[in-house]
């Protein structure tokens, strides 16, 4: 019998490999980013400080006792706005610091697996690294489930049909930029909700929304919460929060 | 050591799993995912008529001889507009006669995987059995890794930066409505290119978009195809194909 390690292959020297870890729960890690996990010979992971790091966590199953890790240390936490010079500044030296120590690793002949929640593409932090070290050196993307497909897996909704148009958009934006991307849309996704909940809140509600508007914190992590948005209240939520607008479209 | 089967998991007798199987690469399907193909009393899927069914392809590397499998033929391929009534007469139909298909085999006490390309809730046709079998019978739904992830990963290009808006459009939406949806998006993905290649080019064109515009044909599969939109002549492209244009948020 094929076993799943057999499909998921290993790694080569020397390689960075960014790895989409999925949106929480392990059994939503690929194959080919499992058997990486369990094979490189070091694994990296960015990490705020004091906490474990999110995607180090969702791995941790797949973890033995002696494997090389890399923790990369955010200077800042998100609560200075990514708008503050101060946190410009302090993020760019952290991912010049960061690429280095990479670097190192990978010169040194060691195949190293850099975690990603959710897919390496689809925002966050690898695409920093992958912009500094990708010229350098052999890189593999290996792609995940993002956090927004846990999110409305969870929320047990189908987010498109037929031939809807699905606008993704960050919490961050203006109320005004927000109501104006949401009533013109199918179906929408509302990312890094954080600090910006309340303003999020109205903005789906002014676009005539909330009836439809789920709200979903830590999708398919442990303590998931699912609610109709208008039952969620409170100013700040916290970072792994979405609200989906699933779409209505063709139906046959 | 853990093997990824144990955290795979199995499956429960008389449930319907949605299983999401990815963007095509066997690499790409999740542990939870692999380990539902391989455990499944049914592994069910649908396939245009004289084919053997993307997604069955897909997992043909974790079949074995001997599988209970259910196919499920569409009367009808997208040749016909998905706006003629004819069209949506007989894929209602065929929707209908699937879904008690399926029933019948829960009913008998039986686990059925349903195949689903990339993710489930994500546009496709598992939705439309969930629709009718959900109420009726206990389901999971396993996220999956999206096409466009696996498009824009094969591109080796980032799709959003930062607070980069995105939106996913068909290729099916007027000139008019694709042109002025790219116009106000920091990144894009056109899917359901097919037929409507020619107005799809021409729109990002006009858009002013073609210089970052990329073309991927059957993104992690075999037969594989990346390259800028402006050398992708012709004017029906394969239903397998994206046109992608990667936002250029905050780099840090």
């Amino acid at each position: 019998m094929t076993t799943l390690e057999s499909i998921a292959g290993g790694a080569t020297a020397g390689t960075l490999y960014g790895v989409g870890v999925g949106p929480g729960d392990v059994r939503y890690m690929t194959l080919r980013a499992a058997g990486l996990v369990s094979t490189v010979d070091t694994v990296a992971f960015f990490a705020k400080r004091g906490q474990e790091g999110n995607a180090r966590r969702i791995v941790a199953p797949l973890m033995t006792d002696g494997r090389n890790e890399l923790r990369l240390e955010y200077p800042v936490t998100d609560e200075i706005p990514a708008s503050d010079p101060a946190y410009r500044s302090a993020i760019a030296g952290f991912y010049a610091t960061s690429a280095d120590a990479l670097a190192a690793e990978l010169q040194a002949g060691r195949s190293v697996g850099l975690l990603a929640e959710g897919d390496p593409f689809f925002y966050g932090s690898f695409m920093h690294m992958w912009r500094r070290l990708s010229e350098r050196f052999p890189v593999e993307v290996v792609p995940g489930v993002t956090g927004m497909s846990g999110c409305w897996t969870r929320a047990n909704t189908p987010i498109t049909w037929g031939d809807d148009v699905l606008t993704v958009m960050p919490g961050t934006l203006t109320e005004d930029a927000l109501i104006e991307r949401l009533s013109r849309s199918d179906a929408s996704v509302i990312m890094k909700i954080g600090r910006n909940f309340a303003k999020v809140k109205r903005a789906v509600e002014a676009a005539g929304l909330t009836g439809r508007a789920v709200y979903v914190e830590r999708g398919t992590m442990q303590a998931e919460r699912v609610m109709p948005l208008a039952e969620q209240n409170g100013e700040i939520g916290p970072y792994f929060a979405m609200v989906l607008i699933p779409g209505e479209g063709r139906r046959l």
